[in-house]
């Protein structure tokens, strides 16, 4: 077993009864891991992104209403897990999966009165969804490892994935949501490269999916943002997968900002483009994902900006690269249409990206 | 008149009888102007990328001639001259102007024997072809105006336009093409917005585009290149407008990696996707952009560090933003198949991007 697929963006260790994180900010010069001994640590890991990606969040927002309840000890009453609540849910608010951890916590530890049982049901509680979230993964990427041995029996030669921002561990606990079928693929032998967007303006591919797949000996190239529709154009791609930050219940796939020019792409192209995800990405309130989704816009700066180390010294430099005239603008995400998705990939099986395929996947928790 | 359209990228000095180039590696964070004495320093300048853009390589290229003729004085052989054409034209093998300009020169000259004759003849004609380069970007700008002005009867508010890397004066003499239309609207007095791609890896349009409008005033936010997807979407690019590195006969535009990216957004979204290029740039050998242009592969290093002015400082820094572990690959071009192309401003006017409309327009010239 390779070595990433033993790391965690997060952990409990039950020797030392602490809670540990990788300092992402850090990555991929450094790799710094963080106790969190505190709920004020732990909202200030999320608010300053040490950690991010929707489902970490959400498990570290667990962690964090343990750690609130083990501060709180004998003499802390129960109001407490309430302000608690309200500190980790004010460090990200537009996190779906930060909310819905928090009031699972909320909802286990209201009725308990005693507070040593309360601070174990809150780590057990934790730890149950952290472990969900490494469960649902693993089987996107039995699912979506499929895909990927098909075309390798048909091609029978290295097959060529792209994928756009970090859907990889680093963004859940292990195996990632977009990087789980290849993870799997390479655990197989099937032989794989990566193509790696940068994604700008905050790389997380280059930063953080770049790393991963180098920790873990996947052989893979990093591109610029613009590069993917040469290559597609050039038959250098057999198949796309991307993550998702909030589904549709018709399909259309809200993701990092740069998603929908890979998914043009894929179309012009013929090239199949898959979405791995959760369904806990799945709005089922939602029917028109461009007019409906909000787009977060995020401060210029990340585009005016950027760090990394320091050529000589290694040391982190930020460095500007705009002129101090020009303003810029920060979109986070973009919608794909359904009409642009050939499938998703979820923890219960792939389908199309059409309200009927998805309602029928997914129909035994909706009744 | 604003400041932008008095200034150069290459100019003669007849008083100081210098020529003079903006070294264009330090902008925008420095404006420094550079003092060409000699063919050596003008091939460093090409070669080392003080200034590139094909049309301004040619330009440079003929006072490069022009410099080795007065270098040569009354004591140089002629065959000096065949060998400042072979340090020229080896300083960027691929920019077909280059070649041009130095055919030029050397068809002006060879059958001068009087060195102070040659000398003259030699500044002639590289003032010449900077002339002509100013004469037609001035002429795409007015054809292309009037695009503008369209848009601008039709809707009544500003008019967005998208551009993608820099085919600005920086890349010409001045007037630039892909800007030439956008210089022409702003000093008619059309509202004009201009979104412009940081284009990745050398961020040709953070750095120069974004420095170009800011010293013209012409309104422009820089934006990522994964936005400008999303910008269409949402009905807030009006006209996209960019360059060409070299047009086939059909139409096939070969352009900065990531312009076939926006132009598949612009045909989803039923925006008008214009290519504005001199007639130099067609290529009448080639039929199918996609299998006949050859893609240039530049040094990964352009993808893995960045240059910028360090915080603080504002010295010029650089920092690596890959895992060290991480290869990259590093395409400088892609082709937009004429399909997906509106039309093309040239500087006898807008045709069609098909075969038969590009050859009524310059039928003139080719019999």
């Amino acid at each position: 077993m390779s070595k990433t697929t033993e790391m965690q963006s997060i952990w409990y260790s039950e020797q030392n009864e602490t809670v540990s994180i990788i300092d992402q900010r850090h990555l991929p010069h450094h790799l710094i891991v963080e106790e969190i001994d505190s709920l004020e640590q732990m909202c200030a890991a999320i608010r300053e992104m040490h950690l991010r990606g929707a489902p970490l969040i959400g498990v570290a927002a667990a962690y964090g209403m343990y750690l609130a309840c083990r501060q709180a000890g004998d003499t802390g009453p129960t109001g407490r897990l309430e302000e608690a609540a309200g500190l980790l849910l004010a460090t990200r608010p537009t996190a779906v999966n930060l909310a819905w951890a928090v009031e699972r916590q909320l909802e286990a530890l209201r009725e308990i009165a005693d507070s040593g049982w309360r601070t174990a049901a809150a780590l057990a509680t934790a730890r149950e969804i952290e472990s969900e979230d490494i469960e649902r993964c693993r089987r996107i990427g039995e699912h979506g490892v499929a895909l990927i041995e098909d075309i390798r029996r048909k091609e029978q030669a290295t097959v060529n994935i792209l994928t756009h921002c970090n859907a990889g561990w680093l963004a859940c606990v292990r195996h990632g949501t977009a990087t789980a079928p290849i993870y799997e693929a390479h655990r197989r032998g099937v032989p794989i490269h990566v193509w790696v967007d940068e994604t700008r303006p905050r790389n997380q591919g280059a930063r953080l999916t770049a790393w991963e797949l180098a920790q873990a000996g996947v052989p893979h190239t990093v591109i610029v943002d613009n590069a993917g529709g040469h290559l597609m154009q050039h038959g250098r791609v057999d198949l796309v997968i991307v993550g998702s930050d909030r589904t549709t219940r018709t399909g259309d796939v809200a993701n990092k900002i740069g998603t929908y020019l890979k998914a043009l792409a894929a179309r012009d192209n013929g090239i199949p483009f898959y979405v791995a995800l959760p369904s806990s990405t799945i709005d089922w309130q939602l029917r028109d994902g461009i007019s409906e989704i909000p787009i977060e816009e995020r401060n210029p700066d990340e585009v005016g900006f950027m760090a990394g180390a320091l050529k000589g010294s290694g040391e982190i430099g930020e460095i500007r690269i705009l002129p101090a005239e020009s303003p810029a603008a920060n979109f986070a995400f973009d919608v794909t249409p359904s009409r642009l998705v050939t499938g998703l990939i979820t923890e219960r099986g792939i389908c199309a990206a059409t309200e009927k395929s998805i309602a029928a996947l997914f129909s035994k928790d909706r009744g």
